[in-house]
């Protein structure tokens, strides 16, 4: 399977070639993959904050400890959970399905209360968590996107996300930041590419019934 | 791009042609999808438990409120998280780069104590979160391995995961189930594969730096 290969030939890249750029295609495949990813009740409890202005990049380095990607790599990808969820964004997402399937919004009643329910039953920390792991479930999908089109990337969590949500002014806009991806093209100096990828046995990460 | 066109067809199917199954060939191809994902530091702290027994379905079934999926779709793929990482963890890991590389255990010291410190200064409930938030990626890359090789599949969360963790022994064996995807092909009766997807627009989805 094609997919096996390019997940074979991906790796978390340490240095990119700073003279090579994503163009605009490859950007807009990168971001619709990570829109279509699936998420509770179809929600999308999340956000990315996509960084290609180098000022930015420079401004976020010292607080991701001056790892090279974050000034290397073309673009960055932040992905950026709801800091809380409220009935404002099941409403607003009740608007997009009626006006997405040109249905009554009366007619998705049942549903708007469900979520409603459901959101008020959990605690901020654990609705937090909730918006958390959908935004992983979208960073798998950019991170598929990005091997199938020979895009190098890394995946990123050991940053300070508080600075990061402070430089990029994400509270303001109701998100925290998560993890980021770092993509563009490798450099050729980056030794990691070189090593075997580790990964457990299927009889390790399968147990069966 | 074709990936993305497997993505607007898949959709979380509910009611599955429970006379159709999936063969070894493509159970292999999602298994190896999602052990190639990749995780914080490459631990990888959770397992996947599948199941293909009728009878352990019949057993969640109620379990997960009846809901359809669970008794119809060909396999199951429970994600679970560690339900504490320990050190032995991080060492078992250490030996698995050190047999695939090829290389001493005593040449990744450093990488060990970073490990270790990084877990150690996590509480065990942050542990866990961290680890689930890493199934998510594995489990995003399991339903693209899945929309590729065109079998339907349903993401669901919404189930009592203290009881599928002790239908299935799972506490014992040191993890705890998050979320599940059942897997097979889609019923005609499953009116949900007409509706039009609703996502949010790029302009929402996306904060441009």
């Amino acid at each position: 399977m094609e997919y096996l290969n390019k997940l074979q030939w991906r790796y978390a890249t340490k240095r990119f070639d700073k003279s090579r750029k994503l163009n605009s295609t490859q950007v807009d495949n990168l971001l619709q993959a990570a829109n279509l990813a699936p998420t509770s009740y179809g929600l999308q409890p999340f956000a990315i904050a996509m960084v290609t202005d180098d000022k930015v990049k420079e401004k976020l380095s010292p607080a991701a400890f001056n790892q090279p990607q974050v000034t290397e790599a073309s673009h960055l990808f932040i992905f950026s959970a709801r800091t809380d969820l409220t009935d404002r964004d099941v409403e607003q997402y009740i608007e997009r399905i009626a006006n997405t399937r040109g249905i009554p919004k009366e007619s998705l009643a049942d549903f708007d209360q469900t979520m409603k329910g459901t959101i008020k039953n959990l605690q901020p920390e654990q609705r937090f968590q909730w918006a958390a792991r959908q935004a992983y479930i979208s960073l798998g999908m950019l991170l598929s996107a990005a091997a199938l089109q020979d895009i190098d990337a890394c995946p990123m969590e050991g940053f300070n996300n508080d600075q990061f949500d402070e430089i990029l002014g994400l509270k303001e806009k109701g998100f925290s930041t998560l993890a980021m991806v770092a993509a563009g093209y490798r450099s050729a100096k980056d030794e990691y590419q070189h090593y075997k990828k580790v990964r457990k046995s299927l009889d390790e990460f399968v147990i069966n019934y």
